[in-house]
């Protein structure tokens, strides 16, 4: 099991990164690494910590992609970037997986222009799992493409129960549509007709998820164009910092419930570890031919480690040779 | 001034939204209020409260409508309805404003099809008030067109700005575009698009407003599709209680952190206040040609008391007015 890692991608590269990597080395006993990235500053990083040298390949790349950059452009210009050189590789070997916490847009391109798309899928989606009442949520298209069309959705629809079947081991995966009502007739022209085609598609459809059934545990994954999915999931971040923001100002207003707060303590903090991004490691790039994890920009070195745990479970459920074969079965068009 | 009721609407309706008249009456020296319902119930109900019987009027509707009535249909059928009465007082009296916790789609569908559209205005919006970090914002459209084009978008922005003036005394309000990306150049092809028209707009234009800036404060206006609308509004409200679900179990979880629950209680208390959408009034039907107040579909009288609170201040801002002769002003084509 490999796992190739964008070395210099991220707020915190490549320190965090690397301390990551060590870190996932020794738990996840199976995996080995190819680190990508200027070979100097690896090396330095490298020789802070104890590790298995064995299970460590270095590639050099001296150039690196930057958060802001324009995508497409910075793929096709910078061949020698930490990004673009670890997707060659990736492309090479399809059986690893690639990790990165560089730029979202980047990685997207990148994937598309390098590795290419599965056979017959029309768009890859980017795919968060987000905390729930119950669980977790896959959220697809998390922001892949902000226009879609119908069969798209369809895909998005199967390939997220895939996942979380074979990642996640969900046993039959209820799938919902992200719409603003939810009789089946319900809709805007996009999900009206993707109601249609999802009807159709061999996962367990539960029909159309209003906004306030999205994190109550009854999907486990949530179909919808990039755009609606792009603020959905930032509204999820937006809207928890706010309600803590608003409750710790309230409890800070008196004696009386400082001292609550401050005797309910270690109630906060797991409130607090359980929203954490970190927790639910990175999201998938799901559609691209080999399996793409995008962690959070500003993934800390324990984030780096939980996306290891992500890594093995991809590999061992087997699910992008599954995703490939079940959507090379199905023939849609709109 | 006088407040149109559809004594019939909403799920708590008549006691619920009879009792909060007598309150609100009370509350606010200024207002009259028609009720609109059938006579002997709202007589039955009144009976129970005492109030100044010169300020209230009685006017006798035999139908209602259900809260999952097709609504076009049932405003064409349902000639004696509460709520097609009460509208077409409404069209009489377009210095009144019309109150009902009835359904939004009927009361949608009912404003357009009786009271009509302000002149040039190309498609009314529900406007809803969301808790933010700091006070409140004014979200449009909430879901009354599920397709949008650009100049819909653009005169959503001069209304809501003109509404936060006005009746939330918000003196140069900050709008933004809910979008996918802080840039200006983001967006799928309606942002996009969207985004110059509004720029062209006498309002204070601050750019894309991203799913993690909704409510954070920094806008006090987001303009988007009814469709992404309706999504951010009902995700808000699961999100809030799957958050406090959450925390709740955490607070219980050991003897310690129930007791400093317990004595933290108040705080939970003003916050769980703060979340309330009974404090924040109704949502307004903007773009109707007088003014049209949606409540909650479960609104208790308290609801139905701050509801009067904001009737008061849309009479005393002439809002509608305003928006009317803005909107005329101004001539969008796409």
């Amino acid at each position: 099991m490999r796992v190739i890692v964008d070395a210099m991608g991220g707020d915190n590269a490549p320190q965090a990164i690397i301390e990551g990597c060590v870190l996932g080395l020794k738990k996840y006993g199976e995996l080995s690494v190819t680190l990508v990235g200027k070979q100097e500053v690896i090396e330095e990083e490298l020789s802070k910590y104890d590790y298995n040298r064995a299970r460590v390949d270095i590639v050099d790349a001296r150039e690196t992609i930057e958060m802001a950059e324009p995508a497409v452009e910075a793929i096709r210009k910078k061949k020698d970037s930490s990004m673009v050189v670890a997707l060659n590789l990736l492309k090479q070997n399809k059986d690893a997986v690639f990790l990165t916490a560089g730029s979202t847009g980047a990685a997207v391109a990148g994937s598309t222009l390098i590795v290419k798309r599965m056979k017959g899928l029309k768009r890859p989606a980017i795919a968060p799992l987000l905390p729930t009442q119950t669980g977790k949520v896959l959220l697809l298209d998390g922001g892949a493409n902000a226009e879609c069309r119908p069969s798209f959705l369809a895909q998005f629809a199967l390939m997220g129960s895939i996942y979380m079947q074979k990642v996640e081991g969900v046993e039959n995966p209820a799938v919902g549509l992200v719409n603003n009502g939810s009789e089946a007739e319900k809709g805007n022209e996009l999900t009206k007709a993707a109601y249609k085609l999802i009807e159709q598609m061999p996962v367990n459809f539960a029909g159309n998820a209003e906004g306030r059934d999205l994190v109550t545990g009854d999907f486990d994954v949530l179909v919808c164009d990039g755009f609606t999915g792009n603020i959905i999931m930032k509204f999820m971040e937006g809207l928890a910092s706010a309600l803590l923001f608003l409750l710790k100002g309230e409890l800070k207003s008196s004696v009386r419930t400082k001292l609550g707060a401050a005797i309910a303590m270690p109630a906060f903090k797991n409130f607090k570890d359980k929203m954490d991004y970190r927790e639910y490691g990175g999201a998938l790039l799901l559609g691209v031919d080999a399996a793409v994890v995008k962690a959070h920009g500003s993934s800390d070195a324990k984030a780096i480690e939980s996306a290891f745990g992500q890594v093995v479970d991809i590999i061992k459920g087997d699910v992008i040779n599954v995703i490939r074969e079940e959507i090379s079965k199905i023939k849609i068009e709109d």
